[in-house]
């Protein structure tokens, strides 16, 4: 797709300094942009690069000096950064939109039911009594098993694999390799010291646009439904047990591990690699630092965690710099102890 | 599939209250439930949910009172939990056992054999001198590389990638996009600072009765096998690296990792994203708490650890509430030197 | 394949002892070796194999004594163990370069371009205007986006994603499962509490040489370019976020994590489950220990650290101690307070 300044500039209401009919189809950094790409001038510290960069269209802030020679069609708007993401946006959404139709070969169930303006892509796989809404992509190589169903505008990348009787709501965007819906860890250990397996015969809930990470994993509940609430994003590789729910706008780092049964609250900040042990309450708005291990329910609200296991932030800090300089402390007990022995022994002697 | 309060009574040796020809078709908690589901009520404190659920039917335990009206029909056996999962178990297996036939487009080599009774799901890759044995389901999208076994049982959900001369023992389970048999972490340093892959011409052996989860990896070995004993049980994300043991029926958390060669015992437990560096001999029934580093080889059998580095559990418990409280130790300290200090000048003085 | 003790010799200038027309078809390990397999004798402390051994053929040191009967033929070298890996090596290249042809069913778009001595595994999809090289291996399962370029003699095992307008190199190896060019995990917050989401139009580009594990993440930048430079080895289940730079030679062991915008050098070790916060620059020849949480920049060279938080290796080794022994610390004081009490209590009463 090609556009020129003009219709770039009509957009984001901005003011064209320079060819209005050159045209570009990419986006390109401004330091490194080639010609036929757009760039944007936020920050007046790199000023340098408007007169070095190859970037055919530049947009900058209405404030931006320009002292020497520029080669790029200008478009100038209060707010360069916001205006470049209004364009990136379109973009996505337009790229989108062109994403339709049924290539071939593909696997779909008698049984299933297909909305309009839909994408599936070769290899995948629909089976039976699945419900696909309206717009939704499937990107080549997905999996969806018996009695799922895909909300509308949802977007699953190649090789996701949503299993039997999961709920993917509507705008949700699910990237490559996730597998939602397989079995919780549920093992009853018997006399002999095997284990034997207890069924998993829930399901997952996927709400509205949650964003899903790549090659993560979220098991199906033993009973009932493992729920991620509206809004929340996950990042890659991370794992949801079974039985586990993610509240609203709640927000997961990489490789972060939620064990069985856990209430994650709204709008909590977990870091990547932190893990949370089974059957814990973590409330609304709580921070939860990177490579964390919480080991107990965060009962008040908007509480911050560090460390494994993990405690209040501010302390925990405090104590991380002692125990640092624990040589220097163990240093002053040794000094302690020479100078009492030193003391006593006077004592005695006098 | 429906089944009819009666036929679900005489399986589990159950009384009848009310239509014994009453359907369901699916399971419920009790207090979610909906009308044509099973549910249960077990423990007496959730009494209240049996006048309220629309469950169709219920298993109670024999001494449970009922002083309200039930809609419900009711199944009364001694031990409702029991009861449950017997029935879910019996479903499973009647799912399993329907899953059958060979569904187009597949990939199947012709050198390879194939059992009875198997399903072989759309997009599956088989490879050359591959060996299926009976009532094995492969759903779609699996791949299964050359001179692989796979024996009798075993099922393994889309997208599970086994790679070439790989053993998969009986009644094994892998979860959706595990890959079994990818090549060691092996490389050689050489003069320039680069670095020269090892060859990985081992396979990996996974015995009976594993349970393996999902998006997991298990490398084959440099020569040898890296071998999984029977009746173990491997959570999601696992890594476990090239020529490792584990043995019968340990149980492995998730995102737990284990580096190369190192030999973990029978009936070890490991909780989740912990980490075993290499060459290390983990002893029989040893517990290893979520988040731990072992970085010794833990030789007495039973031996239970945490931290990272790892150490004696309730050592490590003490060290950690003082770890967190250093801040009031170190003003113990200060304390101690200001009296000193003083004891001391008095001394200088007298 | 199958090859004689001559043909063998010939390729590693061995002298051989017994049958020269003795076959072997794969390797084993001495120990457990049986009849038509290749194995070898480095270390003498394993001598007692040599006679117990069902190899055919095994390469043994030149001087190695040889002190009972031996069934298998012998063949001398000056050092058995890179023998043994020269022929490891060359039978890999032979297998590789055996790979070629297009199973069927494929989706290759017209516009896709092709090099020469490829193979395309049953079930891949390449997108529009992408670019395969000579001698790409791709196995089945695996899918290429729009407009992604694969260098010659890469090889990507089954499942293997590479979204749009990625740039793999030459050489490449890409196993099972890993996605490369996800959305890097960027989302502004809104006044409401919810996210949206930050476009990421960047791109992947892994040069050459390099070695990716299986079902690892790399996400594209978002904007330019997330970078896996020359010689660069990492291993499974590795988190690359946006705009990571990781140097040549670099070596990253499996399940660390790497957050947004950091850049790390050359010939950098990083352990296994190791993560590193954003927008750092660690400098070559650092080295990072297992589960290592590095949260600052490493400014110098060579530099070894480790912890969660990290810092400098030797130093914290003993505050890690120290931390074990807290217990006996605490004792310490308390018996100082102790002394102290009473030599003021004296002061006091003298």
């Amino acid at each position: 797709m090609e556009f020129t300044a003009k219709q770039i500039s009509s957009l984001i209401n901005g003011e064209i300094e320079g060819d209005p009919v050159v045209t570009v189809s990419s986006f390109g950094k401004l330091e490194g942009a080639e010609p036929g790409q757009l760039a944007f001038l936020a920050n007046p510290k790199y000023e340098e690069f408007l007169y070095s960069t190859k970037a055919s269209i530049i947009i900058i802030n209405n404030t931006q000096q320009v002292e020497k020679k520029v080669n790029a069609t200008l478009i100038r708007v209060p707010d360069a950064y916001s205006a470049f993401a209004i364009i990136l946006s379109a973009y996505e959404q337009m790229a989108k939109a062109n994403l339709t139709g049924i290539q071939q070969p593909v696997y779909i169930s008698d049984t299933a039911s297909l909305g309009e303006n839909i994408f599936i892509g070769a290899f995948t796989y629909i089976g039976n009594n699945v419900r696909i809404g309206n717009n939704v992509k499937l990107f080549p190589q997905v999996y969806i098993g018996d009695n799922v169903t895909i909300d509308d505008d949802s977007i699953l990348f190649p090789g996701v694999k949503i299993q039997h009787d999961c709920v993917i709501g509507k705008n949700v965007t699910i990237h490559a390799g996730s597998v939602i819906g397989g079995d919780g860890f549920g093992f009853a250990p018997q006399q002999d010291g095997s284990f034997k397996k207890v069924p998993q015969i829930g399901n997952v809930i996927v709400e509205d646009n949650v964003e899903i990470g790549a090659n993560a994993t979220i098991d199906r509940a033993t009973i009932g439904s493992t729920l991620i609430k509206s809004g929340a994003k996950l990042d890659n590789l991370i794992q949801i047990a079974h039985n586990v729910e993610v509240g609203n706008n709640t927000v997961i780092a990489a490789q972060s591990g939620i064990s069985g049964s856990t209430k994650i609250g709204n709008n909590v900040m977990i870091g990547g690699q932190a893990g949370i042990v089974g059957h814990l309450q973590i409330a609304d708005g709580s921070k939860i630092n990177a490579q964390s291990g919480v080991s107990k329910s965060i009962k008040t609200p908007n509480t911050a965690v560090t460390g494994s296991p993990a405690f209040d932030y501010s302390h925990a800090l405090r104590s991380q710099i002692l125990n640092r300089n624990l040589p220097e402390l163990e240093k002053r007990i040794k000094e302690l102890e020479q100078i009492v022995e030193r003391l006593s022994n006077e004592k005695v002697t006098e």
